[in-house]
């Protein structure tokens, strides 16, 4: 053997050499850099490029008209180039959050090449860093138990196909024999059953939450809202065909009135305390409608409900009944006496308004709710926040 | 509750508008784009461009010269451009695969803005597609039931610390009570638990031949071969660092030691058939290296082995005594009588007469194996052909 291990000494030896070549065009740009002041020192290699810019939730928003009136959009800044073609720019100090950027060369939109941290929201992907501290810990990966994620198929009959769903199981699930309160956790429109554990932080979250002692464990639900779909993009039998909101499913009842067919799956698969007052609903934007609606419709399934940034109004086109009686389902559902029904809403929000008269027809009915209301808008910064809050109020009676 | 309905009903109609406006640029550009002749037409805006090229995988490869001499590189192609400052390629027709491919916007390597569907294979992230039919329809997501794709942190006392693994559960293993035989499937240098589900397409690859009835029902386990991490980049606590192939513990033994733990981890938490009959090992590259030196090192352990264009000489700087006295455990696995031991490599790879050696000395000692050598060098297209073939194989007897 001493022969052979000789004779292949050699080869061997270009092994590491060979992984080299699929590093970055083997160069040693560092972006992003997070300094000492919190500022971020952002880098790229473009000798070739007249003007790149940065856009990025970092940087202060601007104003844009549009034909539905003017509307906040990320702010821009210029890079400046230097002898060798790296291009640089250095933010102010910035607070702990998680953000996202992406550079502008020449009027195209890129990712940043020494990044390879991206999230994908709808069709737009993004670089992504974190300015660790305060709230931003809790979306760090951290030194705690960690639960296991898993990606699941569950048959549902009455939308006659396979779906698939991101379940979280709280670290210690595996190998132990109790019963956890379930949380059913929804995206808004566009997104799927990636988004939470992804654009949402939800699973770094809910570790750092258990183990802070913050939350109880639970096991978290996290399904896929378009009732036209299978999965996430890519996911699902149609392919890798280009992501869309056109979906013609979306908030027609469908979602809805098949959710008991998750509860259902859930129950049998997972060792759950199968009963209201160990459930929770909540979700953002579409999401929170469908939270409103799924609560109200099942008004004895689901003791906490959550509607982060929520749309409330029904829209057209439905004809399961699901929107039909409000007055007497929201009767039922609050004649009930959820443990929590809980409104958050940010005040730049372009749901506040629809979220303030849902808020008076609460009040004139004298149905108790907790109401938050955030700064800044319809975005993901919000729902996270929002969650961080809400976890802490769940199965704690 | 009507007034209600009526006074939200304009902010409602905003909701689709507003997840409109994550769409791309609201474009409607189409890249890529198969045609009917499997020729592919690829398409970036790109007004203010002086040149753009494509390079991918499904291009003619060049050979460029290198430090080591000449080394094949993916070929490039130039797109053209159209009055508007739509750029656009079409390929010659291609063979059913995945390929993968980028755009270089002058002289910088962008990914398909059209696209969003994107493997990451160490740091560089390019674009992906699939032309569908034969070998490539197993990397499909297709109508089958599917198995259960987890995220799993297990406890290593050896290496000091709680670490991440995928785990694939077979369709109907929630329902059901049958125990399953296990496929320990290992990644390659600079590969992480995600590499298999990702670029090997490994979720897609068990579904398909399970279905088929082309494979057994199994569990399938995909580790974190670099003993130094926790977890793929981005996911421990190490925070979101450029991902890097210079890791202090890469093949100095730790991990192939450690290996034990991994298994009654498994064996203690997943209902599987837990003696060496019904338990695989099988990786390419450093994969292929681990799954030799854990299957000689634990000859009781496994009954089937698959070296995919695997390193197989002991590197440096080892003194856990794995890499001792290969010859007489070598002698002792082989003497135990492996139901399958399975080498493939292609005939262009930087590791062929490593392997050449090997099997020589395999010859030598009559020691059986089954062989199998296949066009093309150390890339993802053969890895993912070579588990399609190692899959039918198992747990046969």
């Amino acid at each position: 053997m001493r022969k052979l291990i000789l004779s292949l000494a050699l080869a061997g030896s270009l092994l590491s050499a060979q992984a080299q070549q699929a590093l970055w065009g083997g160069s040693n740009i560092v972006s992003p850099q997070t300094n000492d002041d919190n500022s971020v020192t952002f880098r790229l290699f473009a000798p070739n490029a007249s003007k790149v810019e940065i856009t990025g939730d970092f940087l202060p928003p601007v104003t844009v008209d549009t034909p539905r009136g003017p509307q906040q959009s990320a702010g821009t800044a210029e890079l400046t180039k230097n002898n060798d073609g790296l291009w640089e720019y250095t933010s102010s100090s910035l607070s702990p959050e998680l953000y996202s950027y992406s550079f502008i060369v020449d009027g195209i939109r890129i990712n940043d090449p020494s990044n390879v941290y991206q999230l994908r929201d709808i069709a737009t992907i993004t670089n992504i860093f974190i300015i660790p501290g305060g709230q931003a810990d809790y979306y760090k990966v951290s030194d705690v138990p960690h639960g296991t994620v898993s990606k699941v198929w569950y048959p549902s009959e009455t939308l006659g196909m396979n779906r698939r769903m991101t379940v979280y199981t709280p670290a210690g699930y595996e190998k132990g024999d109790r019963s956890y309160p379930v949380f059913y956790l929804l995206h808004g429109s566009g997104g799927d059953e990636n988004a939470w554990p992804e654009l949402g932080r939800a699973t770094q979250i809910l570790d750092n939450m258990i183990a802070r002692g913050e939350a109880e464990p639970m096991i978290v639900v996290m399904t896929n809202g378009n009732a036209a779909l299978q999965a996430t993009p890519g996911e699902s039998s149609a392919g890798l065909v280009p992501p869309t909101t056109n979906l013609p499913r979306m908030m027609d009842g469908a979602f809805e009135l098949h959710f008991p067919e998750v509860v259902s799956y859930i129950d049998s698969n997972y060792r759950t305390i199968a009963d209201k007052q160990h459930r929770a609903i909540g979700g953002l934007s579409m999401g929170g409608f469908h939270s409103m609606h799924i609560s109200k419709q099942f008004p004895d399934m689901f003791d906490y409900v959550g509607l982060f940034s929520a749309a409330v109004t029904p829209r057209n086109g439905s004809d399961t009944g699901v929107y039909s009686d409000l007055d007497g389902k929201l009767a039922r559902q609050f004649g009930a006496k959820p443990a929590l029904y809980w409104i958050a809403i940010g005040d730049k929000d372009f749901l506040y308004e629809e979220n303030k008269a849902y808020r008076k027809y609460l009040d004139d009915h004298n149905y108790p709710y907790i109401y938050r209301e955030s700064p800044d808008g319809h975005i993901w910064k919000n729902w996270r926040i929002y969650l961080t809050e809400f976890l802490p109020q769940l199965f704690k009676k």
